[in-house]
């Protein structure tokens, strides 16, 4: 794990919460913030942006894994997340919403180390996957825009493809912007203009 | 975890795997194969295609533990992993390799049915998107031969942008073919042909 991890722990036992912040400091310098329940951890999450979130869950209902789950951001940082009870459903649900470590069994302080660098290289893993797709999907999309152009400036001039396409590069450069937005700026233009 | 499953354990030690067995059929209905080491692990996979490969991998070097990840093949199937010792280096690779649970502290008989469970629902989660992903660069791939299919027609023809789909759209009916394998075609034939 590296050092210098700003992490929130929801721990509603005191002297566990004890023990967990110990085996945290073992793995390196840490801030810590202990709260003792899920309440105002979203507020505490806007707030201190932390690089993890541990939560010893203990034995949720499914709204309130759902709640905590929300609430601690498992799309921006890894959350780990401890229960006492085996329930499929639960697991389900909670590895769906983007839990990056869940584990049934209860939280022994002295597994934390290695499940919080799993949690953190599973929670690059995905993010990293979720990057690429959105860049993907945006690739499409700006293709798309770019073509609907392309095809306006042909028809509207009477030129070719590489023409229409070199003069969409040309005016982009010409006026800073990117050639998407141009060719959005065009799409629009003559959707309107029709 | 569902029944009917088809599983490979990989376990050196007979006592724990009968352990193993026990626990794993206390869960439902399996069929399951135990092998006393990861050599011929690739080869029984390829033969049975198991829907579950759980490995107890001990104290592995990366050399082996890459061995073992390569043949349970964790990008087909959800692969589980137990190693007795926490190392960060090797607990990345494991699963940036794909490994979908990778669990430090040993196998603990009674703690499988959950991280099976975990574990399947990750995979199931990772799986779709990477095959969302697969798609979303395919349609981009895709958009890009069609476009270039649509310019040579329009140039070819002296026709609009619309109408040069349209034609495309209506070849590729008539031949029963895929839009983009019709495009692919006409791009590759004027490649050869200019």
């Amino acid at each position: 794990m590296d050092s210098a991890l700003n992490i929130i722990v929801v721990e509603q036992d005191r002297e566990r919460a004890m023990l967990i912040v110990d085996a945290l400091r073992e793995a390196g310098q840490m801030r810590i913030q202990v709260i003792g329940s899920g309440v105002g951890l979203a507020r505490r999450v806007a707030e201190t942006r932390p690089d993890l979130v541990l939560i010893d869950a203990g034995d949720p209902s499914r709204d309130v894994l759902e709640e905590l789950t929300l609430a601690a951001g498992p799309m921006e940082r890894p959350v780990a997340m401890f229960v006492d009870r085996a329930d499929q459903g639960l697991t389900r649900a909670a590895i769906e919403a983007g839990v990056s470590a869940y584990v049934v069994g209860g939280l022994q302080p002295a597994r934390i180390h290695p499940i919080l660098d799993a949690a953190i290289a599973r929670f690059h893993l995905f993010a990293r996957m979720r990057a690429e797709l959105a860049a993907t999907k945006a690739a499409l999309e700006e293709r798309k825009v770019i073509d609907r152009a392309k095809g306006l400036l042909m028809r509207a001039k009477g030129i070719g493809e590489e023409e229409a396409y070199a003069l969409l590069r040309k005016t982009a450069m010409d006026q800073g912007k990117r050639l998407a937005d141009l060719a959005q700026a065009i799409v629009t233009a003559a959707d309107l203009l029709r």
